[in-house]
């Protein structure tokens, strides 16, 4: 990291040109270019990426589901971790040199929102489909060399060596906590395990369902774990999950296309009857939220949502279908407040409470970001760790 | 009641004739009849119901909205109260002469429900609209003079001088609280307080909006003002309801027909842009529960269904409204578990928690009931009590 140290001084106050994968129009590959990266405008910061990973979420806007996950030409990425190159006017609580985490549920402390203990949500720097610049002064912080401006997407932009984002969507982490880690930590496994543990607030005993066994599914296993689940059931159609979904603690597994009746029937039955305390959704599929929901006990049963559900369907459920007190909600990065929360959580899962280690599946260089995609895409990778 | 007294000697073990309020036909006036009333069978008990009173419910069940709410003859009626006449074989915890209410939302104490402190439902006597028979062995306990079966109706069918329901289906009241009073704890005004206690658990400063303010909507009121409720919204397309919601602590009101804005834009304003922490809705309309949704915090509003939805539409609410961590759910009784804890909120209520008196609006004779339910159509009453 000797260069980076250079490099931040030699480019503060400058604009930087630098290697990002730039997505054109939906299902494109991704195209490796040199682009232009303005400095930190006030309370903004420059963050060189080192690690960054994908989501499902990504995969959503590159293919371009709908309306609102279209704009381009645009930087995707959410995942991943660095350091902060330079700081902009007004910045006090970040400086050159820091380790950082992007997060797309920023956090500005000020807002009525921030100020609740009942929400993640910020209403400045909240997760926001629509939004694709920057917030405080609606302009973006990339162009082509050519000076076509490039989008902003999910307040982070981490497909690029180089990003700038709002002070109020960066987490400073330990310095001595490993980057490369900690970069999951900014979206899918802070949202599964966040899942499990603000949201469902599970207890020693808990019974639970996961339906999608991706990096945030398994997340939610391993907080499940954690937490002292009796029962987790993981529901998914690519049984290639079942071997990996066994080491962060699903006890059984199911896989709808292997059984002839619903999956939910099939839940009850292995809950005595009951049905599962919580399920979650992590597929992002509103049949596959319905089975989530009938699985849960009809007296107190909670469904989480966690899925993107791209698609207009609304919920199929009749209302009194909750009348006996079941519940449903959803969650945004796990529920937890980033600046406010993730150095204890990132302290948790570092001290054995979640094994890291385990999501890395694939490991590859950035510019082979259409590689990483493919593997997420037909369900190979739980995350692929790409360096910059 | 010293003749109720001999009456007990003389009808234990015998088929009795009374009177009670028969439903022939959706929308028919009730026809008061003599019919025959068989006496308690196994862990059964027949009651002398001395104070009945009509719910909403009933009123759905006598329109006949949908099919589940269709069996004729029927006797509705579920909020009462009254004196064990006689119990049948295996009953150990009632005897001849307690005052008891019925509750629709019976409690086993057996099932896994029952036992689950997650819950008021019972698996074996939880309402169950399509039920008109009695649980335990499938058949009715009335006729008519000349031998036609007539139907039960939520566990308790009050509408009669006299009425069996399983033992599971009955709480026991102090003898010296005043029985007109208590009846009303039987739905009405357990259900609404209740969903402000146990299933919403407001707390000192929350912000509240009650859809429909009869008397479900207005017990959420009574016990949101306990609770230290800080704004309570009160929402009815009927103005009338606004001078009496006063009295039960509403704090602002709202008819939709006399504004141009949507309800739900009109709560947010006057909640500093915030919405209200939780909203319930007591009206039993799709398009209501959609603007109490609307009118919840996005970050953490609850939405509590109170109102039965009888038509078949789903909830009108896209998954992705609920991901910054908004909530719903339903409850029956207010979540109450009927014997076990309404004893206590019986003590609650006459220890000046609530003011039961308020509720009662009106007082007729039971062959007036079809007065009374004229009344409850036309939003002039909240309860009338009839005596019997
Ligand atoms: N709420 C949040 O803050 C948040 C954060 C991250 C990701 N997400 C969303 O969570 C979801 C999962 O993300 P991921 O990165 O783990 O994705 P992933 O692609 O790694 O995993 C999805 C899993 O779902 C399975 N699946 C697909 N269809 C299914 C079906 N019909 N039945 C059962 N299983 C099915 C797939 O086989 C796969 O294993 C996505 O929708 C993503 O957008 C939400
Ligand atoms: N969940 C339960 O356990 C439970 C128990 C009792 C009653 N209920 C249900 O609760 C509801 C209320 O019962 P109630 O006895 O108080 O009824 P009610 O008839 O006394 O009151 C209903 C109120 O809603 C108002 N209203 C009707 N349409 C409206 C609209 N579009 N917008 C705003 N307000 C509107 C009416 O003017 C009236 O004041 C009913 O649906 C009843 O079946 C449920
Ligand atoms: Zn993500
Ligand atoms: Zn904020
Ligand atoms: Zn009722
Ligand atoms: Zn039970």
């Amino acid at each position: 990291m000797g260069s980076i140290e250079e490099d931040r001084s030699a480019t503060a106050g400058k604009v930087i040109s630098c290697k990002a994968a730039v997505l054109w129009g939906p299902k494109e590959p991704l195209v490796m270019e040199e682009i232009r990266v303005d400095p930190p405008k006030e309370m903004e910061v420059r963050i060189r990426i080192l690690f960054t990973s994908i989501c499902h979420t990504d995969l959503g806007f590159w293919i371009g589901e709908n309306e609102a996950q279209r704009a381009f030409p645009r930087i995707l990425g959410h995942e991943a971790s660095g350091v902060i190159e330079s700081v902009g006017a007004g910045v006090v609580d970040l400086k050159e040199g820091d380790h950082v985490i992007p997060i797309f549920q920023g956090e500005c402390r000020e807002c009525a929102y921030c100020k609740s203990e009942n929400t993640n949500k910020c209403l400045k720097f909240g997760v926001d489909p629509m939004r694709k610049l920057m917030v405080r002064d609606g302009t973006t912080r990339f162009r082509t060399k050519d000076g076509t401006p490039i989008y902003h997407f999910l307040n982070t932009s981490t497909f690029s060596e180089y990003t700038v984002v709002d002070s109020s969507c960066v987490v400073k982490v330990d310095d001595h906590l490993p980057l490369d880690k900690m970069s999951l930590l900014s979206c899918g496994i802070s949202t599964g395990v966040g899942a499990a543990w603000n949201t469902a607030n599970l207890q020693v005993g808990s019974t639970v369902a996961i339906f999608g066994l991706g990096a945030v599914g398994l997340a939610v296993a391993a907080g499940a774990r954690a937490r002292g689940a009796s029962r987790i059931i993981g529901v998914d159609i690519n049984s290639a999950k079942f071997e990996k979904g066994r080491g962060f603690g699903v006890t059984d597994f199911i896989n709808p296309k292997e059984i002839q009746t619903p999956v939910h029937q099939e839940i009850i039955k292995l809950t005595n009857g009951l049905g599962v305390d919580v399920s979650f959704e992590c597929a992002g599929n509103i049949d596959v939220l319905r089975g989530a929901f009938s699985s849960t006990n009809p007296g107190w049963g909670l469904t989480v949502l966690l899925g993107v559900q791209a698609q207009p369907d609304l919920l199929p459920i009749h209302p009194m279908e909750l009348f006996d007190g079941r519940r449903i909600t959803g969650c945004t990065f796990g529920g937890f407040k980033g600046r406010s929360q993730m150095t204890t959580f990132a302290k948790q899962c570092f001290s054995g409470a979640v094994d890291l280690d385990k999501f890395v599946t694939h490991e590859l260089p950035f510019d082979r970001i259409n590689e990483a995609i493919q593997l997420l895409m037909e369900g190979k990778s739980l995350r692929c760790i790409m360096q910059l």
